[in-house]
């Protein structure tokens, strides 16, 4: 695991990113990581990579392996604290079983420390039952219940 | 109803936005809305207020009675689909029952299909029975478990 960095993602890192996304159960029918890519994925990476409240991360060992996205939200509840959320969470087929999981979400629980957050917060399907298990091994809480409406 | 608007907060607006996530079953340990305001809530406020991807609503009719937050999130996920997140929703204690949280909810799913939006998600805490009814009745579907970690 020494080699493996984890680091902010970068335009060129977007096919390998949207290629983990589509490598899933759930993913499979709702993406195209067919190239060129199309260009609602680039448009996306560019409205996260000019938010100051957005972190794209990948972690990077001879190539992306891994991918995960905070955002930091600013809220009045809790006395005005800042909670950061991740989502999109996926490490590549290959490399699954190595702790690269635990890893990025370890690098991630960091940035919202120092980002000053005082909540992380995440969803995830209720069929994942392996992410469940997890989340709470990393000490996560199942508190809510995540709802989703589709326009 | 017809007098009731429903519009962008302003600074003004923040101490009864506080006092309404205060009289609560889970605001009340967790929330101070003594006067003067404590400075993190306006320091939150002054955060979500200048940024474009953030919308703190009010609902005004004679005084301030509803609230809700929406964040525009960007994700590559879905195929680069952007998704409304709304939290921190609350009605006055005295208004409640009259239908204005549907209202809320419906103007802020709106203004998320304004934005282009393709899905609008929330999460609410597992204690509350009539929030999950009231979600499920505006097509909410109770898809995911929602995580929290305490830093």
């Amino acid at each position: 695991m020494n080699a493996i960095s984890i680091r902010r993602a970068r335009e060129a890192d977007v096919a390998v990113i949207v290629a983990m996304l589509a490598d899933d159960a759930l993913g499979r029918a709702r993406e195209d990581a067919s190239l060129p890519l199309a260009q609602p994925y680039l448009n996306a990476f560019a409205a996260i990579d000019r938010d100051p409240n957005q972190l794209l991360a990948v972690a990077d060992g001879d190539g992306v392996i891994g991918t995960l996205q905070i955002t930091f939200l600013a809220g009045l509840s809790q006395r005005g604290a800042w909670c950061g959320q991740i989502e999109a969470v996926r490490v590549a087929s290959s490399r699954r079983g190595e702790g690269l999981g635990q890893r990025l979400l370890e690098w991630a629980i960091d940035k919202c420390r120092e980002r000053g957050c005082r909540v992380v917060q995440l969803t995830t399907n209720k069929s994942r039952t392996d992410a469940h298990r997890f989340y709470e091994r990393l000490g996560f809480k199942a508190s809510h219940i995540g709802y989703k409406l589709e326009l």
